[in-house]
């Protein structure tokens, strides 16, 4: 077996550690003799992995302990939606328009209330993002996209607001230190930085569960319902709130400085390779440069295609742009080894050499 | 290690071949040289799984071409909100109740449209079922749960129905030959029959997404767009299908008829017992005995705790009883091996030896 170099934007790479644990558990379930995804999510084996996975989450993303932590399924498409109906009741909000997923939750949170673009980055093809803005009067909430998966472009601050402030974090949470307390809403589905697709992240503050208070919404979409009940209203993801609280374990280990040190290193040596010469063309703005998802094209498109086949056969996936963009891109999350980003890097520099 | 006899209500056991196929493909799915959880769910090597998946989905359920197939995600309880948003825009639906998920569908259907409960099993406890019923004028469709986990019913004839008919198979889904062609929705969680919690299954007639196209629902409640991108307009969890495709390759090679058999085995050995002494008092009425989940109570009730007791130690587990209304319970799903029954028999015959 030889594992690729993975690129994925999501589903993404995972720690080779976690998926270890996670083949040790499939038959027996810490020697349950019950295996994982067969065991009751009321055993008490279960809501043990249930309440460290919550325990590792407030300290990884420094929530205070009046925050409210669910986990979901539906991914944050189903936030998109969850979020007004519980907290917009017919008031105000702010979207900044980002990109492809701030754009698909403007669209659903205009089902219940009226919204606002006080930033579309539409304009400047996603390039760029706002350093600041002006807050609408009597703004519910404001939400913006922390991380742009398919244009590669990430805030590097928490923006001050008005009112409250809800975050699509969902492919950049944990990739850093974080003031969790910040945050009104923050939300990510877990298949970039925490674990496999089917469980969704949701982190609520005091203030967003009382304004959820006289929501009047079906039960499976009410913030309230599975707060009560710690998450396990329903059936959950088993298998996934598993391997989840592993990765978080893992990310515990690591540490969070050490692994946005490595972030840093593993983004800088691919844009530092991109701005060497015009033979390449990344699509961000430098300011606000993803370090998660590395985006760009080749000064001569009909490139593109050969160096994704070479690339295929050298042993890289997911480096090709989302299907909506075009060109190229590399994610490299928190699990993605320093070592697939430098073989890329080598690669994409012997590629320049030989056809620049 | 060693693996208990597993009667859990679910999630539930799950054939060891099936896990051990799950295992070998963690690190690496079908040598791509990417793991199963960390494959975009837009390659190549995933959209034949999904293939597979939805082709086993036909044969298995003998669904007519015309039927539309979803895997989707947040459950059976989800669905309870996505029926009757898409198919009942303020028109009328029948719903028995015959449990506690029929009352949680009831609940939420009546956000959308005026329903109607034709038969209400509450008042005898649950314990049987109708043979029949007076549909309502003007019935958009009719709504029954198959088989009722928690109080050990089941419907052992499709029910005719002057509307559409809809109807939550989550719990005996695949346990035989079934025509898929008489039901216009048709929907189970995975968690019992068909593999892990954090996937759900919804099939569709040709009728129920015509009813469905005006509907004016939130884009992750329209089924009209999960069924244009075939399932994959978020991701969706991954892990899941997979586990959902290799038990219905496995339903496959048992077959429906052998497994249908040996299901019938296994509930009557139980049933045979129950009936032998009032020492034991099965719960259900004859006639809609579940072949899936055999409840009971004992004579005294003080004898519970310790055959619970002595069934943990003996390497029995989850044959408590539901919560909500106690007594024991075993759950006997497909992949329940019938050794497993064997045993649970033996013991519960000694216990009544011993304690009777």
């Amino acid at each position: 077996m030889t594992r690729k170099h993975n690129f994925s934007a999501g589903p993404a790479v995972l720690p080779v550690s976690v998926l270890d644990e996670l083949r040790a558990q499939i038959l027996d379930l810490h020697g349950s003799g019950v295996g994982l995804m067969e065991i009751s999510h009321r055993s008490q084996t279960f809501g043990d992995i249930v309440d460290s996975a919550m325990a590792r989450i407030r300290r990884v993303l420094s929530l205070p302990d009046t925050h409210t932590v669910l986990l979901l399924q539906g991914g944050a498409s189903t936030q998109f939606l969850m979020i007004p109906a519980n907290l917009l009741q017919g008031g105000h909000a702010d979207y900044l328009n980002t990109g492809t997923w701030s754009t698909k939750a403007i669209k659903e949170a205009r089902r219940f209330g009226s919204v606002s673009v006080p930033f579309d980055g539409a304009e400047v093809g996603y390039r760029a993002l706002p350093a600041s803005w002006e807050d609408s009067d009597d703004v519910v909430y404001s939400h913006y996209t922390s991380n742009n998966t398919i244009h590669g472009t990430q805030f590097h601050h928490v923006p001050g607001v008005s009112g409250m402030l809800a975050c699509d974090a969902s492919s950049d949470i944990a990739s850093r230190a974080m003031d969790g307390g910040r945050f009104d809403v923050l939300y990510a589905g877990a298949q970039k930085n925490l674990g496999p697709s089917g469980v969704t992240l949701v982190c609520l503050s005091e203030r967003a569960m009382a304004a959820a208070k006289d929501a009047d919404v079906p039960t499976m979409l009410d913030y309230r319902v599975h707060a009560d009940k710690g998450s396990l209203f329903n059936t959950p993801n088993t298998l996934g709130i598993f391997v989840l609280e592993r990765v978080l374990a893992w990310v515990e280990e690591q540490g969070l400085d050490a692994l946005a040190a490595r972030n840093e290193r593993k983004a800088s040596s691919l844009y530092e390779l991109l701005d060497g010469s015009d033979f390449w063309q990344p699509h961000a703005e430098t300011s606000c440069r993803s370090m998660m998802n590395v985006t760009w094209r080749l000064r001569d498109p009909e490139l593109e295609a050969p160096l994704l086949a070479e690339a295929e056969e050298m042993g890289f996936s997911g480096i090709r742009g989302h299907r909506s963009v075009g060109g190229l891109r590399a994610s490299i999350y928190n699990a993605c080894p320093e070592d697939s980003v430098a073989a890329l890097v080598a690669f994409l520099k012997e590629f320049e050499r030989t056809h620049g």
